[in-house]
């Protein structure tokens, strides 16, 4: 995961259209050529924008030409018109790609409830086809960043049966992060050849262990989504059942979503840190999950991690309070390496030691359940004066 | 709800035993006269505190004399030596006060995990007992407080069946706050004659309405109580069942418990103003208040308020996550009296309306789906730096 590369076969732009101030990237677009079968997850918030409600009609049932996203505004909650709108920037892309307007697939991240410049975006798509290329994907992706201050992108090679496919990720966060899933938009695109099913299968497999695990402030947006696009070029035999292809492909979804999914949690709003967040021996999954997602939403956690306190006391609680079954009496919590409590009691822990390991960029909470033999990780991130700052004045 | 006064047969003091920094009163003292019924209300936290585990098992099968909490520790997760430490120091009030051990009540509030320091508190009894006064409250509210700004008391006079009693409670936040319960403790006391049973009642109503309403970071600390004493000093005919004096009585308590409520929620950690969400017309009771409490909890809306920005696309996207059924296409929503959303679309609103109403120190969130014809009311408070500032560093 170094080098970043396109698959072969896609071709990306990023532009400024006008929708962000001082004229940074808000619009970006990738073509397929061929045409690719595409996965998609999408948020479960009852309120859904209108970009995401039109992709959320057409990704499956049509082979998929382009992905338009624009940033800066969600196309969220204007009524009748936002779904015109996104229909509108179908037809207009679809015009200058030589395609279906259901070919077309859409996102929308920002403001909600106003409507969207249609014609800015029209002028941008212009100018974004005369700029597409096979090697700057880095546009694109600063064109779809909202508060995120890096772009995201991740690309792996990989073998199918002896044929080299690429797989290539990008994502942009960086408030609203929370399962499932957050004001997060992701980009898989791959020219392995795998049925729109088996897609979707890898898809929900690694959704479930990377953007589904992270947590930045609780709040899942209207907007999140996460596609993927596969068109074939590769030549590999075509992935249609759960051999060890799909094995291998599907394992790299995973690796490439929980790289890009660590990265958002580093990078939530104010964030100073990565926080991950470990349960082991619990009774079950659900067990394990309901205590580290208790632990990455408590805002007493997270600002205490910015403060470098190893308040221990506030772990123990959120897992308390998390609704989940455990022996309070059996709970073992390490802060990195260094263990605060043994048994549910405080230990008295070495201070300077405890700083030291809360000063770094990525500090982990291990919580030894010691009851079963099931797991959970979660990653968020530290809740600093800058969230604070960066949220309190959005939308103006 | 004016002039404060403790009902007859009760005397408070609080004193600075030295657990707290600076002088600062950390120990109160609570004496009936004569002996009271008790009623309480505890942290549903799987994890709980050592002095509340104490006041679990003694508050119901006996008549209760005193009651003693110290601020600045929480007596939780220290291990056997937590219990032993609660016993002790209902034994010291108990030859103090001349009664039994078991008709002492404990509460303990502060960081977790270090053991109270016994000996300051015996010297610290000592010296509550040479204070108790009839007439001086603030001092006991002053020594139960953590990170409140200014000490929550309020007293009401009721009439019942003519004859004339009191009911005064107390109350400090302000981190932790979320239902079921907070790092909250409220001390209610009444000269009502009421049979504990009853009392029971009128508390589990008056707390459902109040304490478990409000919420300030969402998280649920391990020593939450609530304990009213009765002592029947006021020699009204017995309270024993559902009459008119039940009524009188159990809406008293619930109109000062949400007093109290609603100056915990102003008063959370950092808070710049109390925030009210009423949502209505629900299809019922749970719907209302999975949507209230999903939209209280998010760090996006109360940053919003800090901010005074009138971001309402935040308040339908915590609606929309809360799990609660509605239809997005018939939602409207009220910052203050301005609509700012109706049938789910942004209406143009005027910015400066609704910053004069942002700008106030009481804010109102309405959201009304139009379904059915249930309610519920919630009170929270903005997110604000000094929030992270004050917890970032609190144990240390």
């Amino acid at each position: 995961m170094s080098a970043i590369k396109l698959p072969t076969g896609f071709q990306t732009a990023g532009v400024a259209c006008g929708i962000k101030k001082d004229n940074k990237k808000d619009l970006a677009l990738i073509i397929s050529d061929p045409l690719s079968d595409a996965a998609g997850v999408f948020t479960r918030n009852l309120v859904k924008g209108h970009s995401l409600k039109w992709t959320m009609k057409k990704y499956k049932s049509n082979k998929i030409k382009a992905i338009v996203i624009n940033s800066g505004n969600a196309n969220a909650c204007v009524g009748p018109k936002g779904d015109e709108d996104a229909e509108k920037i179908a037809e207009i892309t679809a015009k200058l790609a030589g395609c279906n307007k259901d070919q077309v697939l859409l996102g929308s991240t920002g403001v909600i409830g106003f409507p969207l410049p249609v014609e800015k975006i029209e002028s941008g798509l212009k100018e974004a086809c005369s700029r597409l290329s096979s090697d700057n994907s880095e546009d694109a992706v600063r064109a779809i960043m909202t508060t995120d201050t890096f772009p995201k992108e991740v690309s792996v090679d990989i073998n199918l049966s002896g044929k080299k496919a690429t797989l290539y990720g990008m994502a942009k966060g960086s408030g609203m992060i929370h399962p499932n899933m957050a004001t997060m938009i992701g980009v898989f695109l791959t020219d392995a050849f795998i049925s729109q099913e088996m897609l979707q299968k890898a898809l929900e497999r690694a959704v479930n262990k990377s953007f589904n695990r992270i947590s930045v402030d609780g709040d899942t947006s209207v907007c999140d989504m996460v596609i993927v696009l596969a068109n074939g070029n590769a030549a590999n035999e075509k992935i249609t059942r759960e051999n060890d292809d799909f094995e291998t492909f599907a394992e790299a979804l995973e690796k490439v979503s929980v790289t890009l999914s660590k990265m958002l949690a580093r990078d939530g709003e104010g964030a100073t840190k990565l926080i991950e967040i470990h349960v082991k021996n619990a009774l079950d999954n659900e067990t394990a999950h309901k205590i580290t997602n208790s632990i990455a939403k408590s805002p007493l956690v997270k600002t205490a991690v910015f403060g470098h306190d190893a308040n221990w006391g506030r772990i123990l609680t959120a897992a308390g309070y998390s609704g989940a079954e455990f022996d309070p009496d059996l709970i073992d919590i390490f802060i990195g390496d260094l263990q605060v409590c043994k048994n549910g009691v405080g230990l008295s822990f070495d201070e300077n030691k405890a700083l030291e390991i809360l000063k770094k960029d990525e500090v982990k909470i291990t919580v030894d359940l010691k009851m079963g033999s099931s797991e959970d990780i979660m990653w968020t991130c530290d809740f600093s004066f800058d969230y604070v700052k960066i949220n309190s004045a959005y939308r103006t």
